[in-house]
């Protein structure tokens, strides 16, 4: 037997068409009690929601969210829009009783965050939030090397987070499709945007984050609005760097930044351990590169003429999701992430288990960007309770 | 205004689930002004075709492909059936009046092809046989880069499809999953599974292909009946390898297997040209490497110190189909392939240029897998016409 | 105890180069009971000679390559000279009952290279022929593989040896410096020169081929003589691919040019075999790839969630030669390979086991060569005892 | 006319082996005025120090520093012995009038290097410190990258350099082999031994560092020392990460630790500017990576399509110091650094332009290894001057 669970969508933009494919694929691949039924999306622009509803086959829009969180016939709030509007419309879903997924990063702000975080937990809702690259098939592996005991005592974690697209000096800040670029509306730069997925990585995988020393810069000081068409001063940080202390003793470094020429999306972790190391590169997300020194099921070590970086092709039926999908050898895309995401916070419901990362899981990721930002700031190192 | 297209799809086996995502979500992502329906789909086993009807969406199924095409209600016919079904099929389609979108290979061998060929030019029906991995981008790309004169006169061209997944001698042949095992149903083993892709591409790229030396072999000498449970002699060539001259004066080799091991989707070609090289891999299917030698715009040659080979991720705006999908840096997967080709099939009734390849351009690559299978077995230079 | 080992060397060219360098550095970082003295080089333009004599610290020179081999003072003749010279040289240097080290390939054909290895068999002499690349540590590796049932039954092996320098038509032939281009010198163009690297290793690797099916190609019809500036026509083959079956059932794939825009020295092969496979790139020398599938030792498969091709790092103490050498991660480089094999060699001298390729190895070579030549010119497939 | 230069070498480990091939090698490959004669080694171990000299044909040897110093026909000192020793021998060479060539890092800290650098050119003799790294030629060519324009403005350097033989917990420490693990012979860990090579390559493609944040650890607290078999504090970093900014504005990364498992000898940096980025891998050191935006020749942008990561293989005749070696193709190894090295500092005397780095360009380094370990040790930002 299936369920039907209505969805309304909050945001039409980058991210209400990836959860939209999300949540018209899901059912097709995956066996799951709870089939998401496109309900109601919603925008204040009725013009552009109508088209994106009818694009997407969502069987109505509202124009106002607070209308589509008081709709009986909305099960679940989805929080796509800009991240300025993430607390507000959280507190009332939560208060409606509605279940809520929401894009990431959580908040503004950790004061944001954890009064979410409380809201959530008083209504007793199932929450998740969009950290969608956990659910790459080749992280999640990764993920699952580390659980099985591959890695070992660990000694390093580094990431990188690079894109180029902000290198030119006539690219617009602000308005309807740029405003990842004003901090009004996104809250930071690149810390929220893109560092924000590194440290939700680093944490899934290798535990809390204690103290860290940052340093942030802006590389064009001013931009063009893209509404007025007025020069503004630009306020996000261009480019943020970090050093990191995790609970377990390791060390960390983390830099991101959208000046790296070259770089389109090269989000990258590697974690080295006593027993072995991963390496990862969004860029070729089909691939988890593994070092193995010694294997926990035999307690043996490789033959020293044999170690070597192995290039996993994360596409064998035995791979998290892939059995799900085609073949072996054949990949998978940057949208199926968010439709793993969503198979996976379905399944939640119905084991009772909640899909990681809960708002609780994001608030500590809140903590980090939060720590960072200040750390820059003040150029000293910051602890993270 | 956007004018319906009605879908009667037979088989409902890997390409039918590869098609019907295909239909589903074309129109979401490519401005066009037919847009498919799912209106039928068509198999023996009602149980399955039933099922399968159901998750994919499509409106109604049939038991009976005669009945599926006598349908008024049905404009096209996709044949995604086993290889030894095609010929019977198409013909029929075709003397219907009904468009065709054919798997390939077109045909068991080059009689039924052109006889299939001629149908569908009699009844000038538009037709297309799905060579999806003309429509991987990275391919689109090395075609565009061969049309842009970049790779200059060209003198080698060199293809390996390769797998590793009927190494085990326990591998059931025959019956509903396995029949590519069976050289009653598939007409041959790699030659027309694997190669034939290879030739389109090759072909597709580098012209006719006028004469070929090949060998194969059949390594695993017998294997049970999936559905009988017998052991029975393997019909199918394993591992298949020619020489081919072009008629643009190039060599070319070309191998394919599924007996090597490490290999799961190792599609490759290399093209070497007085002016440039390509190089692709479908394992890593968003990249095209280029070696520049020369630019056909400046009319100069790269300066020496700076000569190398370029790893062309192939995910900018600026690439075939990418506008159409997410943003740069985020990859597309393999079903993804389809729905590109089902794009370009969809705009060629729109702009009433066919799409390719079409029954014809299908027919010359049977020619050369003919002739390799020959050319095996004699032991001698095949010529095609 | 050391014993000198007075070496008289022929030839001084590239060849000559990388040969001297050997002989100078060899003691310095092998253990060896003999050490090479450079006695004498010899060539006949005296003033070239002289200077190279200089340089190298070669004791003496001769003009005449019969003198030297008479001379008392002289153990062992090197011949580094063109491959027309190889049959003459080695006749007179067995007879005077010195050692030989021959460069590659062995001989113009297969009745030269069948007296050469009846002479030196005759007169008891030692013998071995510069197929440098089995001495590369990834190659020698990938032997050591082999040997240790690591790849299992074979099923394909495939190489190429690419290059890219003779594509511009005004690159002249013959003379000093070009003498590979002319056939009456070289015996034939990639055929000898790149392929018999490729044959050699294959045979190491995969023990004998018994059949091959060529083509060759010459791309450019004329070229101007280096030394007279005539026009004349090339005679040798500009590229050649072949077909092969091995002796042990499985097939082979082999092609050589000098027209593959943008690949230097790439000198690939790749082995597959039901337990692991081998791929190996001479542009990376330092590097082995290596396809774990089931571990002998073990009698274990890797667990399908850990297979990958794995990036061998060859510069472990545990690698072939590098304990001589440096640290782990420090490479060494092309001319290193002459080093290697001057180290076999020796030690062969030492423990009465010959070093490979002798004679009679490179023998079995020149008979592929032969085969491949003359099934290009026929196009029939040749077999070969 | 060619000049003799006679060496006196003190060191006979690691560094003694790479300096002496180094001095055997150079005139072979390089046309050079002063030749270097192997006049004499020295170490205070006379059974060892004599076995060396022989082997690598040094004239002569001494077992006193300040006897060899003394030695009228003593050119020139190479410094080849562990850290503390350095700065003793520097000044008395200089007072001597002798050349000197230094193993790095200069110093045990910045006051020992100011004095050394003050020595020297108060002596004013020719002097260069072993940063032999600048020397691989993809290095050499990054930096001709950058002085022909094509990086322009500099955002980004980040740099690692990782290792792993020290993870065990049973390496010893101190002693003739493992002084590089004794703080109180190597002045630091990592960050002398490792991240100094880091910081020399940073500033001599990217200018001045102007601030640090950095943080070290120990991993292992306590090992046996060599010598005694004693349980010691360990008292070295194994480990050591920082933030830096440079002078032009563009931010920094660095990392460096001995517990990367599966990383050799993994010294990579990349660069990023406005108009393109460069990417290098001593573990692949025949490569470097180059992203080209813009063409500051041209001034035209790369086509959209067209851009990628290229490969450079640093073989070509046109690369820094290829001519010297082989043909295109093939490589060099590790030990042709400090023949590259060797080779500049002998053309710098020739043409009165020092070789770089002089004992003033490593004391730039030295000063921001003392602030990374000042910063590491105080937890802030430490200025550079």
């Amino acid at each position: 037997m299936t369920k039907p669970l209505n969805i309304g969508l909050i945001g039409y933009g980058f991210m209400g068409r990836t959860h939209s494919n999300a949540y018209r694929q899901v059912s097709k691949f995956f066996d799951l009690e709870y089939q998401p039924v496109l309900k109601a999306c919603c925008a204040r622009n009725e013009e552009k929601i109508k088209e994106f509803a009818e694009n997407w086959g969502w069987e109505s829009y509202e124009t106002d969210w607070r209308k589509l969180i008081a709709r009986d016939d909305i099960d679940a709030i989805d929080i796509g829009s800009p991240n300025n509007t993430h607390y507000e419309m959280a507190l009332a879903a939560a208060e409606a009783g509605k279940m809520i997924l929401c894009e990431k990063p959580l908040a503004m702000d950790v004061a944001q965050a954890e009064a979410m975080t409380a809201a959530v937990e008083k209504a007793g809702v199932a929450n998740m939030v969009w950290y969608n690259y956990r659910r790459v098939p080749a992280i999640t592996l990764a993920h699952q090397l580390v659980k099985e005991g591959r890695i070992g005592r660990p000694f390093h974690y580094r990431a990188t987070y690079l894109q180029d697209w902000t290198i030119a000096e006539d690219v617009p800040q602000g308005g309807a499709t740029l405003w990842r670029l004003d901090a009004a509306v996104a809250g930071s730069g690149v810390t929220g945007d893109l560092l924000a997925h590194s440290i939700d990585t680093a944490i899934w995988l290798n535990g809390p984050i204690t103290s860290v020393s940052a340093a942030t810069e802006t590389f064009v000081k001013e931009r063009m609005h893209q509404d007025t068409g007025e020069m503004q001063p630009v306020s996000i940080d261009d480019a943020c760097m970090f050093l990191a202390r995790f609970e377990n003793g390791s060390m960390g470094t983390f830099e991101s930044s959208r000046y790296a020429r070259g770089r389109k999306n090269y989000n990258t972790f590697e974690m080295n351990g006593e027993d072995g190391s991963v390496f990862f590169d969004l860029e070729d997300p089909q691939i988890l590169q593994f070092f193995e020194y010694a294997n926990p099921t035999t307690g043996k070590k490789v033959e020293d003429h044999l170690t070597g970086w192995r290039r996993i092709h994360v596409t064998n039926f035995e791979h998290p999701y892939m059995d799900r999908w085609w073949v072996p050898g054949c990949t998978i895309g940057y949208e199926h992430t968010f439709t793993n995401a969503l198979s996976d916070f379905l399944k939640g419901l119905e084991t009772g288990e909640p899909a990681q990362p809960t708002f609780r899981d994001a608030l500590q990721t809140q903590k980090v960007c939060d720590a960072v930002l200040e750390s820059a700031r003040e150029r000293i190192w910051i602890d993270i309770n």
